[in-house]
């Protein structure tokens, strides 16, 4: 097989069309409103609730900032324990590590390869006042089990929804479960306005509090009442999200067809598994990933080196996992013995290049390097 | 006097021409990379470091999350005393209780409405980490003694320079004193990047830190060495910010005429005073603040809401000031004992309509209306 010309990547951003765009930006500069909750922000924040099926949305400059947000939003004590996964980007531990919380990560399950329901309640201690899980690559938590354990011990959940853009579980917005969910519209996601993201949530209460935290804590011209900072999406990034509200659909069926011609080139074989997503879930398209079974022909750092030959970039999403990063490995929760799992994983999976407009020759290529070592 | 048929507002966003801006937004659709430190990122960096007459710059999403991450590059002790100047945006005081630090007010010089220096060293305690000084309306704070006091104590500075862009003392960059400089390119700011902001900075070696705490931390694919969020600046604000370079300049021009026509109209009014400059400095042109004082005929919230009849919204800033937020009104620091200066000045300051494209009627209008109470 011969190198590909061009290098293909994990994922491309799934942008309007820019004679689209044109007359939005158009519009946004003859009316010099910017930015500071405009139009479209408003627009963008009632069209979400839709898309989502949730009640409340606010969107912010990015996801990392509304994760951030959130946290406060929630008034967690300082100093107070988080239990998160270490099989998340770097941002999900930050956030709470920033605003000067300390995460403790739990194990998660083989399958979804999300936060293990099953280990969370031995790690809570008196001191622990949320559970922070991820649904990675759009694989939906055990939200039932999760909100079983909160109710139980009094802690709030703020999900990390960066990668489950539109996943519902029968037929419910994923936002919809725990005290607040966040979503990523960062340009390697799903539905993205470049830099961007919300945080959906049930309780009306909180759509004040999370106004206030985003914009400086100003209630009025001369009210400030609350410790906030600057997490406004401007009305550039809005219009781009309007516009992809009409195209991520599309974008989902085109993946849903590539998902299913790599499913059919590697299903049978051996020891490269395919984790599926739950019944009754809806799949984000989010991220493909694969595990390389110890059984298989080589390793994954192997097959990821023998992709990158061939100018194929997949990704090994997530290596290192959180518990390995500088900040965090001295961790007690961060023992190998704590997240055997994860620790295993972290070594196996590898997302393959995923997008709309990955044409059927480059994945059966892919797939035929993965399956010259089987 | 007739109401004026538009609102005319304290400004106006500066923006380029969106002729020039298509064709760059149009090249970053093309190439698919619309942000993570791209190409026009890094080039606007180079860029403002010479504009700023500063060592290094780094962009951010935001002014609020440049500041954030300025009191984490320093690594300022949590809990430890800031000392800081009420007379301010609400994002100064904000920044710092994000952190888990403490805001501590110091009052102000009645002329520039800057920090009082002579009055901080009776504020540092053991317990004192860094000094916060506001450069506000673009008047320079007395870097020299801020700068002495500073090193007898050791402590750190972070000057916000929010109102600041381009400002220089005897020709060097506002941004080389202390330790970090924090820049807004807000749309209300004479240069703007719509939403966005930048730190400046001496030492080298806060480059990598700042970097990394701007990006999760991410030193390398397989490193994540420091606690970081998003404050990326994407492609689309870095281009904007790359055309306003060219804009900026023109703008300040057109608003020293401006100010100049509102000196014409007002510098013989009697009990209103228009803070100057000091000798050596250049004026950055982000304000037009005057002063009423008690003995003129009505008082400011007077002089506001005449004009506001006639469709004149100048803006009472800074009124309330931090030091009555309700986060921060119970500080023993908040007294107004403490505070007599800027106590004084909030009642009595006003913002006055400043931008470049104000016509020279409106400013006569303007001043009219408030000279017919002298």
């Amino acid at each position: 097989m011969k190198k590909n010309k061009d290098p293909i990547y994990v994922t491309q951003p799934l942008l309007p069309n820019f004679d689209d765009l044109k007359p939005e930006i158009q519009e946004i500069f003859e009316n010099k409103w910017v930015t500071n909750q405009g139009q479209k922000h408003n627009l963008l924040e009632k069209k979400l609730e839709k898309a989502l099926k949730v009640q409340n949305v606010s969107v912010f400059n990015n996801g990392t900032i509304a994760l951030l947000t959130s946290l406060k939003a929630l008034n967690l004590p300082i100093g107070s324990e988080i239990i998160t996964t270490p099989f998340t980007f770097a941002a999900t531990p930050h956030c709470i590590s920033w605003n000067n919380l300390n995460p403790v990560f739990c194990d998660i399950e083989y399958n979804t390869m999300t936060i293990d329901a099953d280990k969370i309640e031995q790690l809570i201690t008196p001191n622990t006042s949320a559970i922070l899980p991820v649904h990675v690559y759009g694989f939906p938590c055990d939200v039932k089990k999760i909100d079983k354990i909160a109710k139980k011990h009094d802690l709030k959940v703020i999900y990390d929804g960066a990668h489950a853009f539109s996943t519902e579980i029968n037929g419910k917005g994923i936002g919809t479960f725990g005290d607040i969910t966040m979503f990523s519209f960062h340009a390697t996601k799903l539905y993205t306005t470049i830099e961007g993201g919300c945080l959906a949530y049930n309780n009306p209460e909180l759509k004040n509090r999370i106004y206030n935290l985003r914009n400086f804590g100003i209630k009025n011209e001369e009210e400030v009442v609350d410790i906030g900072i600057n997490g406004k999406m401007n009305e550039i990034q809005a219009s781009i999200g309007l516009l992809n509200l009409d195209l991520y659909k599309n974008e989902q069926k085109k993946r849903m067809k590539i998902k299913n011609a790599y499913v059919e080139q590697l299903r049978d074989v051996e020891d490269i598994r395919i984790p599926s997503i739950p019944k009754n879930t809806t799949d984000s398209g989010q991220y493909f990933p694969i595990v390389i079974e110890d059984s298989f022909g080589i390793n994954r750092d192997k097959i990821y080196d023998n992709l990158k030959e061939y100018n194929f970039f997949a990704r090994k999403y997530f290596y290192p996992i959180c518990s390995d990063y500088t900040p965090y490995k001295n961790l007690k929760s961060s023992s190998i013995n704590n997240l055997p799992v994860a620790n295993d994983l972290k070594n196996k999976v590898l997302c393959l290049p995923y997008y709309g407009d990955l044409d059927h020759k480059t994945i059966v290529q892919i797939c035929d390097i993965i399956k010259s070592f089987s």
